[in-house]
C-alpha cells in the first residue's frame, strides 16, 4: 500500500553514532532514517547506517576500523547477529541532493571515522548510474567498505546494477534484509518505478449524500479544518497534483501544500498539473510562484501519466473535478481513494465523480478499505480498488 | 443523545441479592438492570433494587427487615453512604408487562424478604397511573417501603405524580440521584415523551459518491454484511420503521429485525410504517406475519409523527427512500442520522435524499458527528443535526 498518515507522523529519532548494533538493528535504524521525512519526485526515501567492526572505544569519537568484517551469515543466508559500532548515518533529502550512502560517507569523513572494511547497511540497493549525483556503488567501493547489506533491490531500470558492481569489486553483498519493511517505506515510489507510471491517489471531499458543491457551485467549505489540514499534509507528500480546467475556472485553487512552516520552500511544493483543453487564465492562482505548473491539453489519462512519468513524478494526487475523477476511474488507473466525508447534507449539487458508465450494482467500482480516520467532524476513508495494482 | 451501540452491546450482570450496597451503588446496579435489554414502545427502560436496612445475615436467604431506614442524607441533600442489603431486584421487559418496581416487589415476595422500611432504588420516578399495569406508587406504598430513591423524574404527563403520592403516605422520597446517567439510559424514550413526538433516526446506506442504487435501480448490496447486521440490530432497538410507498414498490423490504434468535418473537418486532398515497400490494413482504403494518396515506411528516406518538412509538427509524428522507429533513424533525458509507463508486444512480431546497453551501444541513465506526469494509457515521433537539 502507498503513502499513509503514519508516514506523515514520523518523527526524527536520536542518532546512534557510537552505539553497538547488530546488522539487523542497523537496518531498522536505516529504515527509521528513511521514514523521517517525505522525499519527493525521482528520489526514493532511503536511509543508510555504516557499521564499523573494530573494538568499541568509549568517548565522543567513534572507533575507526580496518578489520575485515566477520562472517555473520548462516548457511541458509540468515543474519546471525554480527555486531558493529555505528560510524555514520545518512538519508537523502530529495531530488538533486546526495543519496543516503554518500551522505553517510560524508558523515563518517566529518567524524574522522575510517570506513574501510565496514558494513554499509542501506534500505535500497545502491544505485549504479550517474544522474544528478554519481553512482553510490562506485562511492562505496572507493571508500573501501567490506560489505553492503540492503533491503530492497533497485527497481529502476536505469539505476540497477549496483549490487553486481559491488560484488565485482570483491565486496560482500547481501540483499533482501527486512525487504518487506523496506518496500513499505518506499511506498508509492516503488510501485511507480516498477510500473512505469505514477501511483495515483484520487481525493474526494463530499457530503454524506455525495455532493462536492451546492447547486450554485459553492463548496467552501464542505469539510472541516481538520480534514483540510490533513489534505494539505497529503499534498506535501506527493509529487504532483492534478485538476481539470473546469476546477481551475470554477474554484481557482492554488494547489499548494500549506502545512505551517514545515514545507514552505518553493522547491518542496508539488508540481501543479492542469488537465484539459481550455486555457488557464493568466491570473489563475495555479500560476502563483509557489510551484511549477504543467498544463496538459489532453483528456487522455494515459497521456497524462506518461508525461508525468517522464518527469519522474512517482505519486500523483488527483483532486478533481468530477470529469477528471471519472476519467481516471474509467481508465482503471486509480490506486488509492482518499474520501473525506463530512456530516453535511445538501440534497442537490455536483457529485464527486461524473458518470462512470455503470448501469447496475454488479458493475460498481468496489474498493477495499484500508484506513478509517476521524478528522474533527469528518471521516477519512482510505480505500484501494480491488482490481487495481494486482500486477505488484 | 439517543440509542447507541453501547446499549446493544450491554450484557446482563450477576444478581446482587444479599450484597451490602450503598444507595449510590444500588442505583448503579439499577441502571445496569435498566441497560440490560432494549425495551420498546411505551415503556422506558427501568431498573429497581430494594435495599433492606436490618443486619446482614449470612446464607442464601437475604435478611428481612422491619427497621426504619436510617437517616442517610446530608443537609445539602447529598447521599452520605447509607448501606443496605439487597433484598430484591427487578427491571421491566416491555409494554404490557409489570414495571420494574413491581417485578422487584414480586422478587422479594418470592424470596420471603420483608420490604417494610426498606429503600426502593429505581431509575425512573414510580408511575402514578393505571395503564396496562397498576400504579407503582401505590404498590410501593402498600408494600410498606420506607424510602424511594429515583434518578429521573417521570416526564410522562399521564404518569407523573408518583413522588407526590409516596410523600403523601409518609414515605421519604429522594430524586435526581445519578439523574444524568438515568437520562442517558432512557435515551430516545425520554426525549420522545418530553416533546410529544418520536425520536427520529434517519438511516442512509450509500456509496462513497452518495448513491443508494445504480441507474437500473439495483441496490443489493451496496453495504457489506457487517453493516447490514448492524442495521438489523438498530431495527430491533426501535419501535417503528418507516419507508415510503416507492421503496415498498421498488425493493419490497420485509422491514423486520433479523438478529439471530435474540428477538424472534412477533411481539418484539418493530411496527412497520408505510408512508404515502399509493396502495401497498397484497403480497408485499411488509404484510408478512412478523409484525404489525401501519399504512399512513399522507405526505405530512407531522401527521405521521402525531399518529405514531398516539400509538406510543418513542423511537422511529426512517429507512427511505429519498423522498421520505427529504420530507423528514425538510420538516426539521430528524434527530439522528445513521449513515452507512460503503467503499463503492457508482458515478450515477439514485441519491440518499431528494432535493432539500438548498441552493448554496451556507444553507447546508450541518450535523455533529458523535460516533464513527468501522463495519467490515464500511463506515458508520452517527451524526446529529446541529439545529435539532435544542428544546431538550
Amino acid at each position: 500500500m502507498a503513502a499513509t498518515d503514519d508516514e506523515h507522523d514520523s518523527r526524527p529519532t536520536a542518532p546512534t553514532h557510537g552505539e553497538r548494533l547488530t546488522i539487523d538493528a542497523a537496518m531498522r535504524r536505516a529504515l527509521d532514517l528513511a521514514r523521517e521525512r517525505p522525499v519527493h519526485g525521482a528520489n526514493p526515501r532511503v536511509g543508510c547506517v555504516i557499521l564499523g567492526h573494530g573494538s568499541p572505544v568509549d568517548g565522543e569519537v567513534p572507533p575507526t576500523t580496518v578489520a575485515a568484517a566477520p562472517a555473520v551469515f548462516a548457511p541458509n543466508g540468515e543474519l546471525v547477529g554480527a555486531v558493529g559500532t555505528v560510524l555514520a548515518e545518512g538519508r537523502n533529502h530529495g531530488a538533486g541532493t546526495p543519496h543516503a550512502e554518500v551522505v553517510a560517507l560524508e558523515d563518517a569523513a566529518s567524524r574522522g571515522a575510517d570506513v574501510r572494511g565496514a558494513t554499509a547497511v542501506v534500505t535500497l540497493e545502491p544505485c549504479h548510474h550517474t544522474g544528478r549525483t554519481g553512482p553510490c556503488s562506485v562511492a562505496l567501493a572507493e571508500a573501501g567498505v567490506g560489505r553492503v547489506v540492503f533491503a530492497v533491490p533497485d527497481p529502476n531500470p536505469v539505476a540497477v546494477g549496483g549490487a553486481a558492481h559491488l560484488e565485482s569489486t570483491g565486496i560482500d553483498v547481501v540483499g533482501d534484509v527486512r525487504r518487506c519493511e523496506g518496500e513499505e517505506v518506499l511506498g508509492a515510489w516503488l510501485r511507480a518505478v516498477r510500473r512505469g507510471r505514477p501511483w495515483v491517489t484520487l481525493k474526494t471531499a463530499t457530503t454524506l449524500d455525495g455532493r462536492v458543491a451546492a447547486v450554485d457551485g459553492t463548496s467552501r467549505w464542505i469539510t472541516g479544518p481538520e480534514s483540510r489540514a490533513h489534505a494539505h499534509g497529503v499534498r506535501a507528500f506527493v509529487d504532483a497534483i492534478a485538476v481539470g480546467t473546469g476546477t481551475v475556472l470554477a474554484d481557482d485553487p492554488a494547489l499548494t501544500a500549506r502545512v505551517g512552516n514545515e514545507r514552505s520552500g518553493a522547491p518542496d511544493q508539488p508540481l501543479r498539473v492542469v488537465v484539459g483543453h481550455r486555457d488557464v487564465p493568466e491570473d489563475a492562482r495555479v500560476r502563483g510562484p509557489e510551484g511549477a505548473l504543467l498544463h496538459l491539453r489532453t483528456h487522455d489519462v494515459h497521456e497524462v501519466l506518461g508525461a508525468l512519468h517522464a518527469r519522474e513524478v512517482r505519486h500523483l494526487l488527483v483532486e478533481g473535478g468530477p470529469t477528471v475523477a471519472a476519467a481516471f476511474l474509467r481508465a482503471g488507473v486509480v490506486d488509492e481513494v482518499h474520501a473525506y466525508v463530512a456530516p453535511v447534507l445538501l440534497g442537490a449539487g455536483a457529485h464527486a465523480t461524473a458518470d462512470l458508465g455503470i448501469g447496475t450494482i454488479a458493475d460498481a467500482v468496489r474498493l477495499t478499505t484500508t484506513q478509517v480516520r476521524t478528522l474533527g467532524q469528518d471521516v477519512l476513508v482510505v480505500a484501494h480498488p480491488q482490481t487495481a495494482t494486482e500486477e505488484d
